[in-house]
């Protein structure tokens, strides 16, 4: 039974003039606890930045990184075949992009939470992950990463003692092995349910897979897709059924002190 | 006359696997006392930018962000007639992604040179650079900014308090102004020619015009272009001929302390 | 008094995975007769070019290349400062890309039209103009250009002899010389307002300014944006309006030959 | 034994102020018979494709275009993971702007060939070759594809009856099984003793590989890398002993015609 949890979704995804989804960050920026924001390689400009982060700063919301692979054609959910180190330093760039805006309005980078097809080669490449945490270690000591529990990338930073944050993803299903189904487009889904599992995750530690199985889930932090059609809707009803179990939302910073987010290999 | 001088030229602007002019990074980064390395706009990308900085840690080299417009095709060269906001979110943006590589080399961004047309933009626009000045005064407020004597952008980081180094143009020609003249091809200098106009400025603060006058100049770093034919010879040159002088070279932060280069704008 | 008109629209400007504007390209398309395509450099992409094009062939509507400074941030609306051969040949590039998707549906590309900021540059510079109009003659002598009566391109053009549409600007105001005042923001205008301006336009040859004065319009094709708010509703009241007055709404090829509309300079 | 034989080689590569490689286009261009020509995705931009397209048809060399992986700082060497669909528009719009300038020159573009890890990707995906192929029978019904013999491309080809054109590289190594051998960095390798390796291979039509078997090879043009290390010694000792042998070096389309590069699939 979870006291507390953080709410993070994805932010400051337009691009230039172009919009992305029905749900607009204005009115996310206020139901969530932690934004993962777009830095420019996938999604993002340097104007929305300055924009998304203000409007973070100015909400209480945890500012994190959200950066991709380097292709806005593809929304950064096509694999480039880059070498680890080239992935890292385009890494090392956006963070850094970045955390300039978050010094402008005089809130630290909370977190880091790679995009799409680069998140997911993360998870699945333990030389691209070791690589990235090293950077982390040396430049981002105390900046959590965002990742998957069991994720190569949550390996290599609970072994290097890289703070870590594992999510629930409320908008997406879950197999057998915990980790979430790829789907390239998740209809609409049903608020309630959504609200229901989350709900379900927080207090018994439990979630339904898609083969009806109950699985344990382990996580510090909720994550669901503003372009999921009804994002707006579905952390509306997830926030009311969390308060109405008496879970306080906020940031993982608040929850999580940078130390405890250090968990060991062995405890994992 | 000047006991010490910093010479700064701009480094890491290749692009991917190209490569631009006869100059080489790795011979200049030995002669040069701070580097302007290119933020990923007009050149540079994020690989060479880390190779860059840690090469420039190495050597003790003065690490400045050179951010620039965003058309890697015009090379920075070309004005975009963008808002002062978005000029400035893109200088931001640029100096932020330098700063990551800088932190991963435990060395600071000692300053920052706007790159070509935005460089002479800012010059001219009282509006941009006050924007630009208001933003470091935030978020760098000891980082030093190179610009032209008289320029904007040196009037607005005056007033403002930001720290201020002004350039001389090595391998440029003044006009009567005091201002360098522009020009598309530079040829080929006499780096001989070019030794004796950089000593004459720091020994007895004159340049010649290309009308033949001699005027005073102020200045606090030397520059000179990589992309300039023979660049090489150039500092080889220049730096025999100014340590011949007994003048020291290093880099402006250990010339001139921050507070020392916030010049009040009475006496500038 | 005309009794057949060409109704233009600017069609396949999303980008990716985003969109623009509150109007869908596939209820527009059936409601004008022009099509200015999206080449990829201001917005665009090779699939929606793609998708854009087949569209167009399937309704009969014409095609034509709607080419823009490369800039997809600024979406084509700031200058860029390049020489007038470099933004021709950036021209030729996108022409040439979207006619390769009309050979693929079989169809030829109708015209040209330039689209914002490069649009108005071209209007105004004769040198680029010219540039521009002798790669028509060349290689597209039979391809309209789309432009203002009295721009340089329009002069140019006639010089050449290269076939001209004169455009109508149905969701702008004209000032007193018959040019249309620049806004940055139209707002939502009045689609019977405008269907009675196009009417007016059409059948009296007239147009009122902003300072109520009326003066004489000359055109080929009615021009409005599918990002005005509202243009759904400004395209169907203004066709409606347009076929109650017996005025027949078709591609510029079927109702100017090229020959026709290759004016003289002396009669324009 | 071949009366005549095609040479090619990529040109157009470098990139606004940047360039590549130890050989010049302006001589190379006189030594080759096809040019495969950057289009502005992985290399090349407009004003470099103009005046390569304007070179190539003042020499008589076979223009072709040379589309990749929209990857610029990669140069198109990362395989990026894209849709068959996405990665055929992305062709089709480089094989557009590429025709253009050849409209502007008054030349056909006589072929296609793909570069780096596309032309692999298309050799190694049936889906993808097809959906190419296919594209081109309609059109670019007459445009010979630069493939690999017993490639997917090749055999789409074939299968579709759009005139191929098999190649033999000059400066790779052969592996037994007729494909080359990968390799990041091929050194400077002897021109000599490519001279012979390629009057064999024209002679009597055999390549030795890595592993000293003598295999049999088919091919219609010899191809070489302008970056190869010594590219342009590498193509003189070629020509020279070719020309000594008595074998014509000509553009494929002066060689084969586009019927009898239909080869059909049965026959190959």
């Amino acid at each position: 039974m979870k006291e507390a949890v953080d709410i993070n979704c994805d932010m400051g995804e337009a691009f230039g003039r172009w919009r992305i989804g029905d749900a607009h960050d204005e009115e996310l920026i206020s139901l969530i606890s932690s934004a993962n924001i777009a830095t420019g390689f996938h999604a993002g400009d340097p104007n929305l930045m300055d924009e998304t982060v203000r409007m973070a700063a100015a909400h209480g919301v945890g500012v994190g990184a959200h950066p991709g692979y380097n292709d806005l054609q593809g929304f950064g959910r096509r694999k480039i075949n880059g070498t680890s180190r080239e992935l890292v330093n385009d890494l090392v760039y956006q963070v850094g992009a970045l955390r300039e805006f978050a010094r402008r309005y005089g809130v630290p980078v909370q977190h880091v939470k790679p995009h799409g097809a680069l998140y997911m080669e993360l998870a699945a490449n333990p030389d691209l992950s070791q690589i990235f945490i090293q950077y982390m270690r040396t430049a981002a000591p105390n900046m959590f990463v965002f990742c998957m529990d069991g994720s190569a990338t949550c390996l290599a930073a609970e072994e290097a003692g890289q703070p870590v944050v594992r999510e629930f993803y409320a908008d997406r299903d879950y197999g057998d092995t915990g980790w979430i189904v790829f789907t390239r487009d998740a209809g609409r889904p049903d608020p309630k349910a959504i609200a229901r599992k989350v709900v379900r995750a927080c207090t018994e530690g439990i979630v339904r897979t898609v083969n009806g199985a109950d699985i344990p889930i382990a996580f510090d932090s909720i994550c669901f897709h503003s372009d999921t059609l009804g994002a707006l809707d579905i952390v509306r009803y997830m926030r009311e059924a969390l308060i109405a179990e008496g879970i306080r939302i906020a940031p993982v910073s608040q929850i999580l002190n940078s130390d405890a987010a250090r968990r060991s290999h062995e405890q994992a």
